[in-house]
Order: structure tokens, then C-alpha cells, then sequence
């Protein structure tokens, strides 16, 4: 199976290089994160994620979790690598220090997501859903419930789920039918069944906090009479002290394609003891306070599961030996070339390559701008606010697209032995696939993207992103080494803004345009952002390159990844854009019983 | 988990409206094959595929095959299925009536293939395997061990494996290690270790014969030193009896991302009694016998298991209730809509059903040129060597890609439902993903298309090919209805042409233009087959809806299935224009060490 190595080096490129992260913090509120610190984290962090939680993936996969007794039993690796979290405070690191968290910006956090997604995915959903929690507890719990429960969740010793999904209510969640009665403590009880429960039970801490969707008599239908709650596994006392089990049941959990040792449960709600969360009728927005950020979440559940495929296909590459290279042997004292010479494995090496640099680019950018709209002021936490709201359904639609290519391309660099399951790649093929579902199908994301975010803003927020884009073209195009590279982004920005226009006014007359497009235009977007990702990588390392800094084979790389990119993947745009424009109607045509017809 | 149907509706529009088998049958010597006989067999392998044949599926995932005391246990349900198979003779419906075949046509025992291969794929290669190597014995075996060996393998009482691939020589078969020594009475001695051997060992019937590829003494090094060999699991004497085991043991059996119930061994030989097939040193042309008919099985694999996959996906999106239709509720009396009123969703299900009814043309195309290769004459059986030479790697490489895509759409439309295992849709993308790996990896295709069959014939193959698809074009161009798709095909006929020229002349100069390009060549030759099909039918089911011939409902959906093809699928081929002229210096720019550095 692969060997993870966290990429520091194209982490530190990024950090110090392009994105000048000590810059952004002195500028967010944040002076006191310097490089001497950043350094240590990127350090620390890598260490964690080589050494302690890398070598419980596999395990994770062959072990699984279980139900014995109606609990949930984990893997016993699992429980040392929590263990290990607890105790280093990753979990803590960007949290509020009122709380117990280091306070730390929340884009190092995201950093460390980056390469823990890498090391065990599955396991991460634990620590990630607990932030979310807690980031859900923190902005609309009233003071008695945070500072009762937000401390242990902090500390790890606590961890959180979201209780969204019911059988009959997936993406639509105004279906919902889970009931919450007033009891005259204040408190409320809960009944319902829960479906797709990440986490929902684990052997790993003493409590588990959930946050549950439900409706409250009389409240409206639809979307707007959904509330939210806290529903403890174990009831909490006014000391902190635990006593008796909540009526919060794992009926079972399910049989999956990866995510083995992540339990997705089913669970039941028998007269739950829980505490209003914000007003009433208002969970929707409460909660997607949580999803929001779990959707950045999963878009580096995709991000880590490409690098760590890549990585796997790339050592396989360099070792496998099987036939010469086109032009005759390039390694003529082996029996045969590695495969790495062959043209095809160096165009999915390199495809691999260029969609995770640029998606990591893409995702640091994406959370340093999550750091100006948290702690940030006036305008430029609105613009920030604006970029985050556009990016985040971007980021998690392609970034989680791109992982499953990027895995599907690490398995066929294997050829057979891909397919076998204990190289470990067709793994990460399983386990990448639920990122393109959970917390919206990525046609919802479309959708997200295209109805709120674009339509629904007039073009603001994109406008925000072409500023900065065209900023950084104008200040470039004509640059010796890059300057081709910059155009290109350049050219596909002023393409995406044409489209968007088209399909905004389009759109005025037929509502169901808009709608027709909106995957491809998802796909489209992610593939714009890349290019001016890649050219800004490309001035860095051409910059660097030339006043003799950093590692010339390291920036030589970037460059010619960027040459790659533009030449071999940005192409795909070509396709989308004019199957975008094709028409509601090609759509729309057949009737439901056309489709198939024995 | 989807419950499958034969869907013969659209089986019989290409068979009798579009490619018109009567006649072809008449053609190559089979007129005795009409519709009147054609009919009942298309309806008895329904009925086979459908009530036999697909409830064992699931099974076979869910139980697997495992080794007990050394030998291969299949599900219980296999053992039934295979009983049904030989006794209703489906093994037998192509092969030599010497040997107690059917002697029917090729292109109707593949059209069985296609409806088998949806019922149950891992099951299939039992057959298929044991045909293909029914086809290598019959044309390059002595005929004592025809006599021996082929009329039970006929029958279904013995069925029939590929040895070639070990550990360090997959697609490089040159580099094989297993030897056979001559014995005193003709025979040989084999002894080697073979892996990724499917079917390698069952407890279906009372005998395997293996075909094995190894080096005789002295043999030259490569690919042009292997002799091929015919290995029995048990002794058959010269009445015919099974005798003592021969030295062929399964040393384990794989734990692989699918195909649970296709035992996939490593195999020891150890001294294994064998008897050489055809000349020394020429194993692999001998091979390639039964390696090509594979790769055509292989790409109907992937189309068998596209098309369960999208029957799934089209039931469930008519059931599924979750919000309403962007214009506002179409089924008004329910709770939501069913899903397959939104447009992302139509978007997925439109892709699934042009790209499975456009590879199923394609399919039957190939598999009428094989009836005339393997039993026309004259100019005519050139021909269709030709285009079956041609159309091979391209059937293999297309259908599994797109079989690997559908797949993995019909997971999508079942959002959090398609990633558990009980709906039995994440199955189809684990078991389709091998079909994109064996018999030659995709990028082997790839190269076998563009080398051997592209500039190795000089263009004469897809010359052969565009002249079939010109002489449709020049006499449907100004179709009343079809024109304009008909205009597509011809569009992208030409522009193939050209692409294929400017690779074909920048070789000349620099040989690895071609290969730099390759893969996405392949997948462009793919896309501009189907518009032609897809053209095709347009113009067969717009002249029957003229004519008031048949179901009007099903040929108005053929005609819409084109025209969304054509809008939203083809423009594909735009994207890997772009990229297959980027020029091979996009993919050698890295040095080995500079694809991934920690």
C-alpha cells in the first residue's frame, strides 16, 4: 500500500512562496503567527500523520468497525491514534481559547486536514464533524450549553455528529419527519429514526454530542420548520459528571463500498432528551453554519485521498519494470525500463500531478479567506465572506470529482495489481466515492453554485474572484517565463464571465437553462480557478527560479506542471462549455417511461 | 439491487431495422438464420439471462469464492446457473458442430454475451474463457488433441483458462520465466508460477484445460521465444477418462475491489504434463487467437454491466421522491417529485443510455465483420478483417471506459443509497473496473490501435472503416429529419481523418508525437464511432416513425437520444483534439524524480 509522505515541500511553496501566509496573518489578526511557528505545525503535523495516523488506514479497511452488544467497536489501532490526537490537541487547534482551543487561524488547521485526509480519511470524519459541532455549538447554542459541553468536545474528550438525513429526506431535508416535544424543564424529546450517521457511535470517548434535526409541533412544512438540537449519548449533570444513557440507538450499521471503518449508522430516537439549538425553526441555518465548513471538509477529503493515490502510482511507476521506452531503452542495464518511461503513464502521472497541486492551491486560498471572514473587518471580511461562499461549492464539488479521477488513475497505474486489494489502491478508489455525495451531491453543489451563489448574487461573487484573478494577470501577462501561462488563465476567466452572462440572461427567459448547465458549469469553474491557480504558481517558481532561490529542481517541476495543466487538462473546458450552452431541451425531451423501455 | 431486463426491444431495432441480420446472415453463408429463428433465440436467452442467470449476481458478491483444502468453492447458486447453461447448450451456440456445436453465427452467441454479461459478469468469463480457448484449440491444435479435448468443452463438462501473466511480466509478456521441458513420448513438463489466472480452479465441473504460455529449451529471449501449451487440472486418458490430478495447484486465490465470485489464482505448475499447440515459439500469435475474441467479451463486459447499471439508475430516479422540478411540481399529488424530473439527474441518465444503445451498436457491428471474417471470403472477408482488426482495441478500450463512467453515474443517481451495498450499485463499479485492466490494459489498447493498427496498416484500416461510414453519410446527408446528426457524423468522420493524418506525419518526424497521443485517440475514435451509429439509428427509427412502423414511443426516444448525443456527449471530442496535438514534449519534460517530491 502506499507510503505517505506529507508533500512539505509543496505545502512550504505554497505557505511561504505564493500565498505569503505570515503576511495574511499579520494582516487577519493573527501578527503572532510567524513563520517560527508555522514551521514547527507543518512539522509536527507531518510527523503525526506519517507516523501515527498513516499506518491505520489499512487496518481500518480489513478490520472495520462492528456492532457487538448495539455499540459500535472500532478498530484497536484506532483507538491509539485518537488517543495521540487528544493528547497533541489537533483537535483544538483552531478552536476558541474560551473553550480550551489554541486559537490558532483556522487555515493552519485546514493544513493539517490536508495531510490527515492523506493518512486516514475514514478516521478524520471523527475530528472533523466534532469541529463542525462545535463551530454550529459556538455561533447559535445559548452560553449554559457551550460552556457545558463545548470544552470536552474541544479537548477531544467529547465528539459531535450531525443527524441531518432520514430515509425519505436526503437532499430534501423539508421532508423531514423526526419530532422534538417540549418537556417543562426547557429540555425537549426527540423521536425519530436517522439514516447515514457518520460517527454516530465509536468506542473512542465517553460521550458523544449530537446535533439533530427536527420539527417542533406545530411548526411549519418544508425547510422553514426545521429546528436543531443537542442530543447527548450520555446525559451530562450540572457538575459535568455522566449519568445515564440518552435514548439514542444504533439500530444498525451499514454494509459500504469504503468507509469501513467510518460507521454509518442507522439510528433511533425514542423520546431523546435534547436542548434547543438558536431559535426555533431556524436549524437550517444553524446547521449549515456545520455544513458549510464540513463541505470544505470533504472537498480536502477528496484533495487528501488524490495525493496520497498519486503518491502510491508515482513509487509503482519508478519500480515496475515492463517493456523499453518508445524511443529504446532508457535503463539498459535492467530487464526491462520501470514504467514511468511510457508515454500514457506519465500523461495519467502528470494529470494526477497537476489537478492536486492546483487543487491544494486552490483549497489554501480557500481557507485563508475563511480566516478574513471569521476574524476579519468591514470590507474585506465581506469580500472575503463573498469569495468563501462561491468557492466552497466549487472546491467540493471539483475537488471531490477530481479525487476520484486522480484515484481511478492510481489504480490503472498499477495495471492488475491495482485491482487487488492489498496494494491498497482500489481502496482509496472505495473510500474517495461517498466525497461526491455526503454533504450534497455534487448536483447539488451545482445547483447551490449556479441558483444562490451566481444567480442569486447577480454575478457579485464572481465578480469578487475576476477581480482578484485580473489583478493578478494584469500585473503578469507580460512576464518572461510565464507570461503564456498567465494568458491562458486569463483567457479562460474572461471565457467564464462571458458564459456566466449567457446563462445568467439566458436565464431571465427560460429559468430552465441555468439549470440545464449547472454540473457542467460546476466542472467548468473548478477547471478556470486551476488555470489561474497554476499560472501563479508559475510566476513564483519562475521568480524564484531566476533570482537563484529555493530548489530549481522542485520550481523546474511546478513549471512544467503548469505547461501540462494548460496544454492537456484545461482543455476539458472546450467540451463543457459547449455542452453547457446545448439547451434545457436536450434535456427535457423524453418522457419519464422513454428512458428505458424494455 | 437492479433487477434486470433484457432489453430486447432495443436488440431487436438493431437486429432487424438497422443492421438488418437476416440478410447479413444470408450474406456470409448462414441463411438458414432468419428473423423466424433469430426471435425465439433472442427471447430464450432473455429468459435465461433474466430468471437463471441474474439472480445469482448478488450472491456471488455476497458469498464469494474461497479455498477450502486447497481447492476453489463457488456460491451455491453458481453451481445451478452452470447446470442450466450446458444443458440449454449457450456455450455451444457458436462453436463447430464437429465437435457438437450449434453452428450458429458469431454475432448471435455475442449477442447472448451482452445480455449474460449484465445477468451475472463474474460468472461470464467461465464461458467466455472456456470459448475463447475452444477458438485458440481449433484453429492451432493437432486434431488428436481436438478430438480429446474440445467436444466437452463444447458441451459445457470442461471449461477452459488463460495462462500467460506472472509476477514481474503483465503487459510485457516477453519477460515470462516458465519453462517446459520435452518428455520421451511428446509431451511435456511445465513448471513455473503463473498469477491473475480467472477461473483458474471452480467446483463446477470434473476438468480444466489450461491453455499455459512458457519457453521451451534454448527458445530466443522475448516475445518470440514462447510456445503455447495445453494443460489438463485432471488426466484424460485415450477413452476419454479422467485420471490422476496433474501438477496444477492454486497456491492462493486474491482478495480483489470486485469480481468476489471469479477466483483469480496464483497458480504453481510444477512438472505439469502438457502438450505443445501449434509451432514452437509461436505462443503468442496463438494466444492472440484467443486474446482478441477476449478483448471483444471483455468490451461487452463493460457494456453488460453499463447497461444494468443505468436500468437501475432509471428505476430509481422514476421512484424517488425528494423536491420538485425547477418549474414547479409535476406530480403534485405526491410529497416531491421523483428525482428524474431534475435536470442534473435527466443529465446522467441521458448520458448513461446514449453511451450503453451507441457501444451496443458499435458492438453488433464489430461482432456482424467477425461472422465475415471467420466465415466469408474474397474481398468481403478482408474487409471485414479489417475493420475487426480496427474496431478491437477500440470496442475494448471505449466500452469499459464508458463502462467505468455509467457505472459510476448510476451510483450517483442513488446519492447516499449508491454507496451502500445492499442496492447492489456500487457492486457494478467495483466488478466493471477490471475490464479497463485485463486482456491488455487500456493504454495497451491504445498503442495497439494507434501502432499497430493505425500507422502499421498506413491508414488502410480506418480508410475501410470511413468508407462505411462516408457511404452512409453521402446517402442520408440531406434526411428530411436525421440531416443535421447525420451532418455531425460526417463532420467528426472527417475531422478523425485529418487528426489521424497529422499524427501518422508528425511520426514520421518524431515517433513519439503518436504515442504522446495515443490514449486520447482512442477514447476521440470511440466518440466518432457512436455519432455514426448513433446517426444511424436516427435516420433507421425517423424513416420507420415516417413509415408508421413500430413503437413510436421507443423510435421518438432513439431520435432524442441521438440528438442529446450529438449536443452533449460528442462535443467530448473538442477537448481531446486539443490534447492528443499538445505535443509529446508536455509529457517528458519531468525527469522520474521530479513527479513527486516529499
Amino acid at each position: 500500500m502506499p507510503q505517505y509522505k506529507a508533500p512539505l515541500r509543496d505545502i512550504r511553496f505554497l505557505v511561504h512562496n505564493v500565498l505569503d501566509f505570515p503576511a495574511h496573518y499579520s494582516a487577519c489578526g493573527h501578527a503572532e503567527v510567524g513563520a517560527d511557528l508555522i514551521d514547527p505545525v507543518l512539522e509536527e503535523a507531518a510527523r503525526f500523520c506519517e507516523n501515527v495516523l498513516a499506518p491505520t488506514y489499512r487496518d481500518g479497511d480489513e478490520t472495520g468497525t462492528h456492532m457487538v452488544n448495539g455499540r459500535v467497536v472500532t478498530p484497536d489501532s484506532y483507538k491509539g491514534a485518537w488517543q495521540a490526537l487528544t493528547e497533541a490537541q489537533w483537535g483544538a487547534i483552531s478552536c476558541d481559547p474560551t473553550f480550551g482551543g489554541q486559537g490558532l487561524p483556522h487555515s493552519l488547521g485546514m493544513i493539517f486536514h490536508d495531510m490527515a485526509e492523506s493518512a486516514n480519511q475514514p478516521w478524520c470524519a471523527l475530528f472533523t464533524l466534532t469541529q463542525g459541532a462545535i463551530r454550529a455549538i459556538e455561533a447559535h447554542a445559548d452560553d449554559a450549553l457551550k460552556e457545558k459541553y463545548l470544552p470536552k468536545m474541544v479537548s477531544g474528550e467529547w465528539t459531535g455528529t450531525m443527524m441531518l438525513t432520514e430515509s425519505h429526506a436526503g437532499s430534501d431535508l423539508g421532508l423531514l419527519r423526526t419530532r422534538a416535544e417540549p418537556a417543562e424543564d426547557g429540555s425537549y424529546r426527540i423521536t425519530g429514526e436517522k439514516i447515514f450517521i457518520t460517527w454516530s457511535d465509536q468506542d473512542l470517548t465517553d460521550n458523544i454530542i449530537h446535533l439533530v434535526l427536527a420539527k417542533l409541533p406545530g411548526a411549519p412544512a418544508g425547510p422553514k420548520g426545521i429546528s436543531l438540537f443537542l442530543v447527548p449519548q450520555v446525559m451530562v449533570d450540572d457538575n459535568g459528571d455522566l449519568g445515564a444513557r440518552n435514548s439514542v440507538q444504533v439500530a444498525k450499521i451499514e454494509e459500504k463500498m469504503g468507509l469501513k471503518s467510518s460507521p454509518t449508522g442507522v439510528i433511533n430516537l425514542d423520546g431523546a432528551v435534547g436542548w434547543l439549538v438558536g431559535k426555533p425553526h431556524n436549524g437550517l441555518a444553524a446547521m449549515f453554519t456545520m455544513m458549510n465548513s464540513a463541505r470544505l471538509d470533504v472537498a480536502f477529503e477528496g484533495l487528501g485521498l488524490a495525493e496520497l493515490s498519486r503518491q502510491g502510482a508515482v513509487e509503482y511507476a519508478r519500480e515496475r519494470l515492463q517493456m523499453r521506452a518508445p524511443s529504446g531503452a532508457v535503463y539498459p542495464d535492467k530487464s526491462a525500463d520501470p514504467i514511468i518511461v511510457h508515454p500514457d503513464v506519465r500523461r495519467m502521472l502528470l494529470t494526477q500531478k497537476a489537478l492536486v497541486e492546483g487543487c491544494r492551491m486552490l483549497g489554501y486560498f480557500t481557507a485563508m479567506q475563511l480566516d478574513v471572514a471569521l476574524h476579519g473587518e468591514g470590507e474585506a471580511q465581506q469580500k472575503a465572506d463573498q469569495l468563501v461562499a462561491l468557492l466552497t461549492p466549487i472546491c467540493k464539488g471539483f475537488f471531490t470529482e477530481r479525487g476520484s479521477e486522480v484515484a481511478d488513475l492510481g489504480v490503472q497505474c498499477f495495471g492488475g495489481h491495482g485491482y487487488i486489494r492489498e496494494h491498497g489502491m482500489e481502496q482509496i478508489v472505495r473510500d474517495v466515492r461517498i466525497t461526491r455525495i455526503y454533504e450534497g451531491t455534487n448536483g447539488i453543489q451545482a445547483i447551490d453554485l449556479m441558483r444562490r451563489k451566481v444567480i442569486g448574487s447577480d454575478r457579485r461573487l464572481l465578480d469578487a474572484l475576476l477581480a482578484e484573478i485580473n489583478s493578478f494577470c494584469n500585473a503578469n501577462r507580460k512576464h518572461a517565463v510565464a507570461g503564456d501561462l498567465v494568458a491562458a488563465a486569463e483567457n479562460v476567466a474572461a471565457e467564464w464571465l462571458a458564459l456566466t452572462d449567457k446563462l445568467i440572461e439566458g436565464g431571465r427567459l427560460d429559468p430552465a437553462l441555468p439549470m440545464s448547465a449547472a454540473f457542467e458549469y460546476l466542472e467548468y469553474s473548478g477547471y478556470a480557478c486551476l488555470a489561474w491557480c497554476w499560472a501563479r504558481m508559475a510566476v513564483t517558481a519562475a521568480d524564484m527560479l531566476a533570482g537563484g532561490q529555493g530548489d530549481a529542481v522542485f520550481l523546474q517541476a511546478k513549471l512544467d506542471t503548469a505547461r501540462f495543466y494548460m496544454a492537456r487538462v484545461l482543455p476539458r473546458t472546450e467540451s463543457l462549455k459547449i455542452s453547457m450552452l446545448a439547451g434545457p431541451e436536450t434535456l427535457s425531451a423524453l418522457t419519464d417511461e422513454q428512458f428505458f423501455m424494455a
